[in-house]
Parts: structure tokens; sequence; C-alpha cells
């Protein structure tokens, strides 16, 4: 492989707060939520993605209004997690590149951006 | 359908804990899993799992000593979750049919299997 | 244990069906989907969930119409996997007492109930 | 946020990538698996992360002789999909730069890295 080819340190900690934001979304998506368990599984959250390599920090916020409201419009008490009732932020650090990542609702869809790039 | 094919409240309350147990292995085998986030993660299957309907109650225990020589024998500093780091205990009550069921380990297969059923 | 807390056969076919249940819901919910990748998925699920002790039989209908409305409804070419979009059959087998069951939206939740069983 | 914490097209494929292999592992992870149902997975999960955004292709490769070492080893005709049975491939494109990432086994811990960047 060329040496242009190479991933960057900056690249491989782009990958890697990915693998955290793929990981968090596809393992916890279908759970079931209520106000009252929405606390728990925020940490839980947060405590096992920080397990993972190079995770220097998982903020996971439940949108309890926004969970309220899908509950108000349901004949259920509960409901299962999906991206429309999260806010996540994920910090990486690889070799000393620090990346700063992001999950919110845009447009109806859970985006996950890259917000900053530090230390390349 | 003829009456004898109608499930009874007991099978009912019995495939009712089968459901809680698909789905508290299914949606969290997998999970990054250490010493240090695995009580965290033990309270959210609980918390979860007791939103679904005719659920009492869950009982869930990390198996730390397993966990740990499970470590001990990797390079890594956490795992993923499944059975072999498991003991539950799930009770459904279904139109006053209580159901007390289990999981853990037998011979090396995470059995479930139903403890006791009450009130038929 | 006294005689009578102990589980019929017909009891444990439906705790069994319900793991099937259980599992086929929270391990494929989340699973990004189009009318293009439903079939496979489908088949997938089917032939997963066979493997476990006593299936007989796993049938999994995705409805595309369902996934059409919500697609034609959003900016985005795929969405994921939620009981919405499914109709699921499961048959199992234990010690010849069959239990067939069923999973269908019914007031805007996936309903999982027992349809019949045999042989008790 | 000044210009140079902003990602480049290149990191921003690697985010993009990272996404992928998180969700196809935290998704799959734990799904009833045989050496008979092993192809039918395999092509699920390709076809359900080509969903995602700037996904260009992706390729599973099911360890068969593990999987069957694995069950020779067991009282049971079937195991959980975890990394040990799993070989996969990922190509991403984001704004004309291609990433080629790749998970395999690596010390006993399922590996994702990247192969290779090019366009940038």
């Amino acid at each position: 492989m060329s040496t242009d080819e190479t991933p960057t340190d900056a690249e491989a900690a782009c990958f890697e707060a990915g693998i955290k934001f793929g990981t968090l979304y596809h393992q916890f998506a279908g759970t079931p939520i209520s106000p009252d368990s929405a606390s728990s599984l925020a940490t839980a959250m947060e405590e096992a993605i920080e397990n993972q390599p190079h995770c220097i920090d998982v903020t996971v916020d439940v949108r309890i209004d926004e969970l309220e409201a899908a509950l108000a419009a349901s004949t259920a008490d509960y409901t299962e997690l999906t991206g429309r009732f999260l806010e996540v932020e994920i910090v990486v650090d690889y070799e000393g590149c620090e990346v700063r990542t992001r999950m919110e609702m845009e447009d109806g869809y859970p985006l996950m951006r890259i917000e900053s790039v530090h230390g390349r």
C-alpha cells in the first residue's frame, strides 16, 4: 500500500468514533423504554460504550418530552428506543487526535456527524 | 377455533414470560461489558424489561467472577455480554396466573426454563 | 416444588414460543431496511429463529406497502425495521404439544398472541 | 469553529465507514446461526448495511469452518453470531473519497480497521 493510502491518525480517530456511534445505536435501538426507565438506560449506554477502545467520553440524553409526547399519542405506557428520543455526544482520542461527534434529529432522521477534529 | 385449542391463562402467562426472556437476551447480548459497567447494565436490563406488559419483576445478576475470568484470559479489558455472564429471574402475572422463570448456564448453554406456575 | 406448580408440556411449549418471538423482534428491530432488502432480511429472520430448540416453522412477511408508505413520507430511501412492517407466524412443538403464535399490528402496537394449542 | 477543526471529506468518509461497522456488528451479534442458516444471514447483513448512506459495498463471509468447530465442541446444533465467525469488508464513498475497511479476528478480538483511503 502506498503511503498516501494509509489512514492518518485523524482518519483512524474518526473511524473509531463512527464505530462507537453504530454500536450505541444498533445495540440499544428497540429497547423498551418509559420515562421511569430512561435514566438507567442512558447510564448503561454511556458506560457500555465507554468500554470500547479509544473512547474518552459518552453522554446520552433521553429527550423525555419527546418520549412523553409519543406515549400520550399511544395506548401503551412504554415504547421502543429510537433515534427520535436521543441526543448523544461521543469523544474519541486516537494517538493524541481528539474527535468530537454528535447525534441529533435532523429532518426526522437521527443524523450522526463529526463536530471537531483536534490534534492533527 | 374449538374451545380446547384456546390458550389457558397459564399458557398465556408462560408465552408472555418467554417473550420477556427472548427480549432481554437478544436486546442486550453483544453489549460491551466490564466489571465496572456491569452494574449499570444489569439495572437497565431490569428496568427495560419491567416495562413490558404483565411483567412483575426482573432480576439480573451479572456473574462478575465469570466475567473477570474471561478478561484474565484476554488482552482486552472488556468483552461482549453473553449468557455465560448472566443469571436472570423473571416473574410474570397474567390474569392472576403467576409464572416464575429463570435463565442460567447448563452444559455451556444459557437455559431458560419455567420454575413454577401458580394460580391456574 | 409441589406437582401442581410444575409446568405442563403445553405451558412449556408456550414459553418456548414466546422466547422465539422476543428473540426475533429484539434481534432484528432497528435493522436498516428498504423494499429491495426486505426479502433477504425476512429469509434470514426465518432461518435464524428456526435454529432455536423446538421451533418447527417461522414465517416472516414484510409489509412492503407499509414500508413504501413510510418512505414516501420521508427524505430517506430506507428506514429501521419495527413491528409496523412485520407479520410473523411461529410454530413450536414441545413434546408433542404444538403451539401456533402470531404477531401483527393492533392499535398501533405489535401484538404477539397464541392462536392455538394442540396436543395437550 | 475554526477551519482546521472542520472534518475533511476523508475524515467524514472514515466516520461513515465506522458507523457501518458498528451497526453491522451490534445489530446482528447474538443472532442464532448454524451452517445451514449462515448464507441467508450473510446476505441479509450485506443488503441491510448497503442501505445506509454513502455505503458502496459490503461483503460478509461467515467462517463456516470456525462455526463447525464451535458446534463440534458443543451439545447444541446452533450457536450465536459473534466476531469469531465473521470476515467483513465495507467500502464507503463520501464526496469522492473512497475508504476500504475490514474486520477480522486478531488475537481473539474482532479488529476493525481502515485498509485504504483514496481520493483525498
